[in-house]
């Protein structure tokens, strides 16, 4: 069977994977938005800020009032009051006179500018030494200085982030309209696979895809649907795929590891209706078995059923998929969730294909040690012993003990 | 007042911070566990895996009877049958006997090791040629190879990410003991602040820290809780605290901008029971005037109302907060959400005092460029245009163009 692959490079799956996207809208609350994906843009509906303000503590002046102050010929000016917060003062700053200000302050009229409270000195409560010269709108921000009224603020297609919920906030956009979140069908399978309330007999296991990829889609934003566990039974299988499409954005399945149960998957798919195949195995390891097709223009996902290979296919191509069919379109993908560190050993690789390793990471004072993690592939451990994944090229014979090595962190960050 | 001011240095801040710790527990569901902190240790209940397992798709065999083996000189072998995935066969192999086995399937009895398809070849229905010579258990995982019986799996304090929940599942763990998740109540207050729903009249603004700081919190697996807005007044807002208190692991209030709701907001809590203040200002840019204590034996927490300013601190000395009220022992705090990258320019610092700039990344071919963002403080674009932040040490005079820098990635991840 092997030989009738026609393995796709990683970059042609990330290409297919990108003709993905998103569907359907919602409008939710702001303060529910984190991480979701903005499906306008937002436009201000104001200026922000919408008055003349003091970034600074200290008294609103007529810039001109101070020019020439210095420490030794300091400007006298006349106190005139003070601006309360959150109201207009009503006040007007006559020709050499201050009004007290706290960061944050509306300016009175005809006042232009702030000097700072650590640049003057109350000569008595109705003088005012000032040491320091200002210019004209020296610690102030005027209206629409951060956004002016109907500038976009915001693209579609942004990921809210919390600096942003805070610019919503600002600008009074109580709700906001959003693409959902993506609905991602799993389905384990294999006649060796039993619930996690089951007692496995002899030669069964417990089904941990299902826990794995689950909760990789909550971390990058989707909502896993889980289908259940089918047995290698193909009617079984192709009834829990059409429900499964019917009812979600995404269908993923992991295989039973045999190679019976890879060749039944790629049976049901072909069975659905308009389905297309897309990928017939990817050149990488682990993960090269994977199929990605489309029916209904939904994606449809046959992973392996090895628990480690599922996992780094998902967190490679899957979580990319999540991304496109989230509606996002912030090109920052290469920014999260990875660290530089210093490979501890040579890496061996077989060229024309893609290696992902598991590395652990360790600080050794100010650097950062990747160790690689070997181990019987069958083994879980050596998942939970990673910290993440480090990449060898196609085209590169391997990677050099002490070389700087980028780790991409599984499930990492919090 | 701020001669007063007893600053501490963040490595000082950060110690202080660590003296808190988590409370309760509550028993989930495996699957809602993602990111949450393990309240006890957890110890294998059998062995992992349970059985005798192939982690290849070949043949089950004596490896004794494959010694010699090569291309030019193959094994034969009987083939003896095929061992069906999830089932103990019942099977011997035999003296120069094969059985068909898939990865994942259970060893029959007396066969000692699996020769991968790959080296095969089928002579007819009932022979087959072997061309290499396996050693004892090769191609397989013995019982407890990735977990014994009794052994401990997880420490108390682990946070669980995707591959931690899966091997739990492989364990037969349903529900597991967790730490509460933080309740944060967070509190902003000053005569200018106005709700998002009310329109700002001059010299108001709407409150923006609730949904920063609120975001911030549920990115790192805390709940926040808003107990509203309270104006500059004494007494509202010392009722408010106490209420908070009282139903809340830590309660963050943002003071208005203005030098007397910052004094105020002291005040209050100097006049809650069993208050001791810890902190009093930190040597740090921006978010100089925070102030921490305990009331109760929970942090205390007097954030700048400066939107910039509050959320650095909250980033810095927040996160690391909410961690120790989850319970987190993790040392990995170092490793997530960073990233490396090129600095685009000198950048100044006082000495004495610890900076943070908020950058922005860009992508320049193969490096990474962490541009510094400046703007008028009270700016909230300046906020959304950036990335995340870096740091200059508080004896350093500064930072060069073209260093490499770590840039913390402010809520970049998703």
């Amino acid at each position: 069977m092997e030989s009738f692959f026609q393995l796709k490079t990683s970059e042609e799956v990330f290409r297919i994977i990108d003709q993905f996207g998103p569907s359907g809208d919602e409008t939710i609350p702001l303060e529910d938005a984190l991480g979701r994906v903005l499906r306008r843009d937002i436009r201000s509906e104001e200026d922000l800020p919408h008055f003349f303000r003091s970034v600074m503590d200290g008294y609103a002046v007529r810039a001109r009032d101070t020019f020439g102050a210095g420490e030794s010929l300091p400007a006298l000016l006349e106190i005139g009051g003070e601006v309360l917060m959150g109201q207009d003062s009503g006040m007007v700053v006559g020709q050499g006179q201050a009004v007290r200000i706290s960061t944050g302050g509306m300016l009175p009229e005809k006042a232009d500018g702030v000097v700072m409270v650590e640049h003057t000195h109350l000569l008595d409560e109705n003088t005012l030494e000032v040491s320091r010269a200002i210019s004209p709108l020296e610690n102030t921000i005027q209206p629409g200085d951060d956004f002016r009224r109907g500038e976009i603020v915001f693209r579609k297609g942004h990921v809210l982030r919390p600096q942003d919920l805070g610019l919503l906030a600002g600008l009074g956009q109580a709700e906001v309209s959003l693409y959902p979140k993506p609905r991602v069908a799993i389905i384990s399978t294999g006649d060796e696979i039993v619930s996690i309330n089951d007692h496995p007999g002899p030669g069964q296991v417990r089904d941990i895809n299902r826990y794995t990829l689950g909760a990789l889609c909550r971390r990058v934003g989707a909502d896993p649907v889980h289908m259940g566990l089918s047995s290698d039974n193909f009617e079984s299988l192709k009834e829990m795929v059409e429900n499964a499409i019917r009812t979600s954005d995404t269908v993923w399945i992991s295989g039973g590891s045999s190679v019976g149960t890879r060749d039944m998957t790629l049976k049901v798919f072909e069975g659905l209706r308009d389905f297309e195949l897309l990928v017939h195995g990817i050149s990488i390891s682990p993960g090269k078995p994977t199929i990605i097709g489309k029916a209904d223009s939904k994606p449809i996902i046959g992973l392996p059923g090895h628990v480690a290979s599922a996992l780094v296919v998902a967190e490679i191509f899957l979580t990319r998929l999540i991304s496109r069919l989230s509606g996002c379109t912030d090109t920052d993908e290469g920014f999260h969730a990875q660290v530089e560190a210093i490979l501890s050993r040579n890496l061996e690789s077989a060229s024309g294909r893609e290696d992902y390793i598991r590395v652990k990471l360790t600080q050794q004072g100010e650097r950062l040690l990747a160790e690689p993690i070997f181990g019987k592939s069958g083994l879980i451990s050596t998942l939970v012993e990673a910290d993440g994944l480090i990449r060898i090229d196609m085209n590169a014979e391997g990677l050099y003990e002490g070389q700087r090595v980028t780790v991409r962190l599984n499930g990492g960050t919090r």
